[in-house]
């Protein structure tokens, strides 16, 4: 039997082999991204549960409307008011099966067989699987530290007419941790806003910001075609599988809706109605302060190990909010084999090959850090850091 | 901006306009495919969700993995064991967001642009909007009153080698109501097995039967490359899209693993546990059997209707169960005219157009008797046979 073209080029799920390896008991795993299970308000979405059941009976069990629950697209177009200022109605919002949905009814939307996409260099894997699907021209961009390269952007939009839009993770990108300068993102919006673009931004992290002030979006509420992503799984649940798409450009949500119909007819109302029932009950703020304290408590021990134990000869971002830290190793040495290594005293990342689209055994690395407790963290990191000198010219200072 | 071809070639989206123009509070509704809500478990779902939190704490809102919950593919391996003798293995079945999803999963893994797909005439709207986002060539094969014309399926496998896949639902189908006889299925199952092709079956009605036998599968556990879809839609609740795909074919199996990851990482695994907390706690065979009842009581108010109100000239299937009739008007009617005609009586159904991927203004319409009382559908019906009268050459006798 023969597979079609698309499936045999989406990139292998490295990430779910990894994670495969990684997860039995012993091992200590930097490799997920997982949020910690202790931030999930689990009794408060119990009674919330009970109270969506009472309140809307069999609504919660039939099928619904393919955009979603209009009281949730409600609340979030009244939080990005309250956060940011930006107006959006609720028609500007579908509700997907997850963020990572969004990726897909985009990219089906609209790239044919060879369009192009520009991606962040490193950039999200689970992006650039769900693009994969519809056979683009991968066109990489390089993240510096603070941001999109936009003069490399510009030439590289000039250059290419055949590109459909451009995704970024503005705030505590996956993989690098790195979030735009307030320049950056007014840099980044002049050169897309000279051309015929689509102007992605998955922020699913955002809130997790524990230094430095909430910045305003790159495109959002001023590109005409700006799309914006947003997502329950990292400040309440993954497990119900929340996200949404937010675009004021009408025939663009159109066809989205159109595309969410054919792929799987509506999100989950049952889960939909159980989040605006906890949302709009509790105080989420105050829940997300909780969280922030958490990862930038279990950061901060990352930090603090990596500055210990780790060779001089190694970088790696210092994240002022979201997930994870990515290290860059002395150049040569490969993430591949130092993961081999690592997995031999049972300590688990995810090497930097699947975040590139166009580069294999690379010298970075992805460190997650919000699902181990300190301890465990100093523990990994230190048998990392062991590995890491003996791989090294450097001698380690014990 | 400009949108993929896909997009622009996927139907427009019928029935939700329909369903718009229809969802009005006085308007009688034939038209949608909605189990009746009286059938939904409420109050068991309600203390499944408590044992499903008592039981597993924070996993109920953690990221779950791609294949989906394997208590929840257990049961349904045991229960495809159970009723029809099949020996699947948790591996060969992965939980969809909905049945829905699968055919969209199914279609990105086979086809490349221009590859071909059988499909029965007429058939279910929802597969060809799910299927058209891989832009195939679709092939008709007409559905007789017991199943695929094996004949024409066979001269059409022939003669097109694009052929990737044959796509039938064999239980009161989507939108006729038709059900393959025992010969059909063994006729249609000699033709499949000649061809290096995937035979899917989508069975979400299945146990929605009333009348007559359960029959075995045409291509389930025989076929190499048996594909068989179901649904908890129908039994359990639709609001919470859970659904399943079932495949021996590891090869298969694991490419869709592999879309699913891309498309949504996974199926909501909050509702996954608490619909498995519901299924090995209740009696499903009983609450099936409640709603088969209901379901029965339904559609024979509206063929007895239909054989006390509409003209003689015009035709409908009389199923054995699942949700739907089928009518045939007089040649030359169009029924997106009685469509119209019908709804200035406050009285909606879905003409025949969107069912087929080659022809307008047809003779046919579906109608859904699941959602209205028996009452309600004898005045409907009642009402429609009026216009029908009027719209033909014999004189109603009242």
């Amino acid at each position: 039997m023969k597979y079609s073209d698309k499936i045999l080029n989406t990139p292998s799920s490295f990430i779910r082999n990894i994670l495969k390896v990684t997860d039995v008991p012993d091992v200590i795993s930097f490799a997920g991204g997982l949020p910690n299970p202790i931030s999930f308000p689990i009794e408060e979405l119990q009674s919330s549960i009970n109270h969506a059941v009472e309140e809307n009976g069999a609504k919660l069990f039939q099928y619904s409307t393919t955009e979603g629950y209009l009281p949730l697209r409600q609340y979030i177009a009244d939080k990005y008011k309250k956060d940011y200022g930006l107006h959006f109605e609720p028609d500007d919002i579908l509700i997907t099966t997850g963020s990572q949905q969004a990726l897909q009814l985009i990219s089906q939307v609209l790239l044919n067989k060879g369009e192009g996409i520009v991606m962040e260099e490193p950039g999200y894997l689970g992006a650039i699987q769900a693009f994969s699907l519809a056979e683009p021209q991968f066109y990489s961009v390089t993240l510096e530290e603070d941001g999109l390269d936009a003069q490399q952007l510009d030439r590289t939009l000039a250059a290419n007419n055949n590109i459909k839009f451009i995704y970024t993770v503005p705030n505590f990108q996956n993989p690098t941790g790195i979030s735009y300068s307030k320049e950056k993102r007014e840099a980044v919006y002049e050169v897309v806003n000279k051309y015929d673009v689509v102007l992605i931004e998955d922020d699913p992290y955002g809130e997790l910001r524990w230094n430095g002030e909430k910045l305003p979006y790159i495109g959002a509420g001023k590109l005409e075609n700006s799309v914006l992503l947003g997502s329950f799984s990292k400040i309440v649940t993954p497990g119900m599988r929340l996200g949404y798409v937010v675009t004021k450009n009408k025939e663009l949500m159109h066809h989205i809706n159109t595309v969410k119909q054919a792929t799987d007819l509506h999100t989950n109302i049952f889960s939909q109605m159980i989040l605006h029932e906890y949302l709009v009950n509790n105080d989420l703020g105050s829940h997300v302060k909780k969280i922030i304290n958490l990862y930038e408590t279990q950061a901060n021990a990352m930090l603090n190990a990596m500055a210990k134990y780790f060779p001089s000869s190694v970088k790696y971002t210092k994240p002022d909010g979201g997930m994870f830290i990515w290290v860059t190793l002395e150049e040569g040495t490969s993430a591949l084999e130092f993961f081999e290594k690592a997995m031999e005293v049972k300590v688990a990342f995810v090497p930097g090959d699947p975040f590139y689209t166009d580069k294999t055994n690379v010298n970075t690395l992805r460190l997650n850090y919000t699902n181990s407790s300190p301890e465990i963290i100093e523990e990994g990191i230190k048998r990392l850091g062991k590995i890491l000198y003996s791989l090294s010219a450097e001698k380690q200072i014990v």
